[in-house]
Order: structure tokens, then C-alpha cells, then sequence
């Protein structure tokens, strides 16, 4: 009977969350890659950033954010990384994160979800609530590689595509 | 000792989930709020539908998924609202649907969130994998709704603000 109580009181376990965060990190690299290099690093619509640079902001959480959380040491924010112009620099950064926090998830088999930490010095929360930020973000962020993406004819990676 | 592994193995608990959609909800009521009624209804980017269309594919999806979920009556995915160009119209769905999700989600309390469902008959998953569909697939439209304000010179509602 504790058993299924257990069951049925989880939402999502840690497992589930992390297939979940890293289905939609595959979607994102899809949409990376599904830029032209030029229009990756300069295309804008309205005054917003290029898709590099609002990808250079999830590299810069993503990783050290989950970090922060399982070593308790305190991360920078850091929104900038070498990429000489090259999708294929950022690309690579992501695949590194991708392994990254991987392992380090192992890590989160022990953690309280409900204990409360401040993310990168200034943002106040729980673990739960800030993994979800991170990936909330990420999906904010993608949209708008979406219309990106459209507006230059490109038709962008199915939504639900998560393999 | 075991109610302390129950708290630390529950990454999200039901009630956490409700004021985590909810809070998407009320920042996307925003969104809404900050378009101009016409462009809220006519402004494209690269051949992309209208807010007010993705607003109301929300609409067909958040309420009456989650009813499906709880009264296990088969619902219809309906992206037609009757709104007569008037954003207001749609907003006051909007706010029903809130109050509805709020009443329904009493009833989620005794929900198994791993159970294989489909919703709308077509769309197989757990209870849990449907309701982050739900959730992140309204941040997906909500980020393209800043692009197309930020095309329109309009300041969006700040990200993380859901109150």
C-alpha cells in the first residue's frame, strides 16, 4: 500500500524530469541547427537579440546552474562564449553541457527538490522551481528562434519532436 | 524518517503544479492584454498564425484537457471561440478557464499522475507528460506572442513575472 501511495503522490520523479529537460535541450539544437550561420549569429526581429546570443544564455544556466545545485558552490552568471562565428562552436558547447548534466544528475537521486537556494548569487527559489525556470526559459527563448526561423522561410522542427 | 524521503523524493507536488501553470497562465493573460486588439488579431510574422489563433488553441487545450483527465469524458480539441474580433471576449475565457481549472484540479489530488492516458483521443502519454505538454506548448506561443510585440514596438511583460 506505500508503494502505490508513493506512485500515485509522485508528479514527476527525478528521472522523468531529467528525460523532460533533456528532450527539450535535443529540441533546441534542432532549432540551433536548423539556422544558416549568418542569420544564427545576426538575424533580429524588433530590436531582440540573435537566436546565438539567447542560446549563449541557456548554455550560460543550464550547466552551471545544475552544478550550483548538486556541489553547493556558488556560480557566475555567464552569457558569453568563444564562438569565432561558428554554430558549430555552440553546438559543441551544448553537446558538452548535454553530457554534463547527465552526470551530474546522478547527483540528484539524494536532493530535497523543495530545499530552497539562491541560483547564481541573486535569483531566490527552490531547486524544483529553478530547474523549471531553466527549462521554462529555454522554451520561452525557442519560440522565438520559431519565428525566427520563419520569417526567413525555414520551416522549424516539429514542437513535439523530442528524440 | 519516512515522511522526510517522502518530501525529498516528491520533486513537484500537485498543488505546486496548479500555481506553476497558473502563473504561465496569468503571464500569458498578459501577453494578451498588451497586444493591440487588431494586431492581436491580424499581426503575422513569416506566414505564422495570429496571437488570437494560438491564444485560442490554449483555450482548447488547457480546460478541456484537464476535465478529460479528471472526468475521464472523451473531449474534442476545439480551437474555434466565438469572439467577434473583440479581445475582451477572449480574455473572459481566459478567465473562466482559470476559475475551471481551479475547480477541477480539487480532484487531482487522488489523480495517479503516471497513468497512460490519451487526451483528445489521439494523444497518448501519462497524465503528468500531458500536463507539461499543455504548459510548455502555451510558453512555446507565448514566446513567439513577444516576438510579435517586440515587431509592433511594444515592451512585453517581464518573463518571470507571474503574479
Amino acid at each position: 500500500m506505500e508503494n502505490i501511495m508513493e506512485k500515485t503522490s509522485q508528479v514527476i520523479t527525478p528521472d522523468q524530469l531529467l528525460e523532460h529537460w533533456q528532450g527539450h535541450r535535443r529540441l533546441t539544437r534542432k532549432v540551433i541547427e536548423a539556422f544558416p550561420e549568418n542569420e544564427f549569429f545576426n538575424h533580429s526581429i524588433g530590436g531582440m537579440r540573435p537566436f546565438a546570443d539567447m542560446v549563449m544564455e541557456l548554455l550560460g544556466i543550464a550547466e552551471p546552474g545544475l552544478r550550483e545545485m548538486v556541489t553547493g558552490v556558488p556560480a557566475q552568471l555567464n552569457e558569453h562564449f568563444e564562438h569565432n562565428n561558428s554554430k558549430e562552436r555552440l553546438l559543441e558547447a551544448w553537446d558538452k553541457a548535454t553530457d554534463d548534466i547527465n552526470t551530474l544528475w546522478a547527483k540528484m537521486k539524494e536532493m530535497d527538490f523543495q530545499k530552497e537556494i539562491v541560483s547564481f548569487g541573486q535569483y531566490p527559489g527552490t531547486v524544483q522551481s529553478s530547474l523549471f525556470y531553466f527549462i521554462d526559459n529555454e522554451m520561452h527563448h525557442r519560440g522565438q528562434g520559431y519565428v525566427y526561423l520563419r520569417s526567413l522561410g525555414i520551416e522549424p522542427p516539429m514542437f513535439y519532436d523530442r528524440s
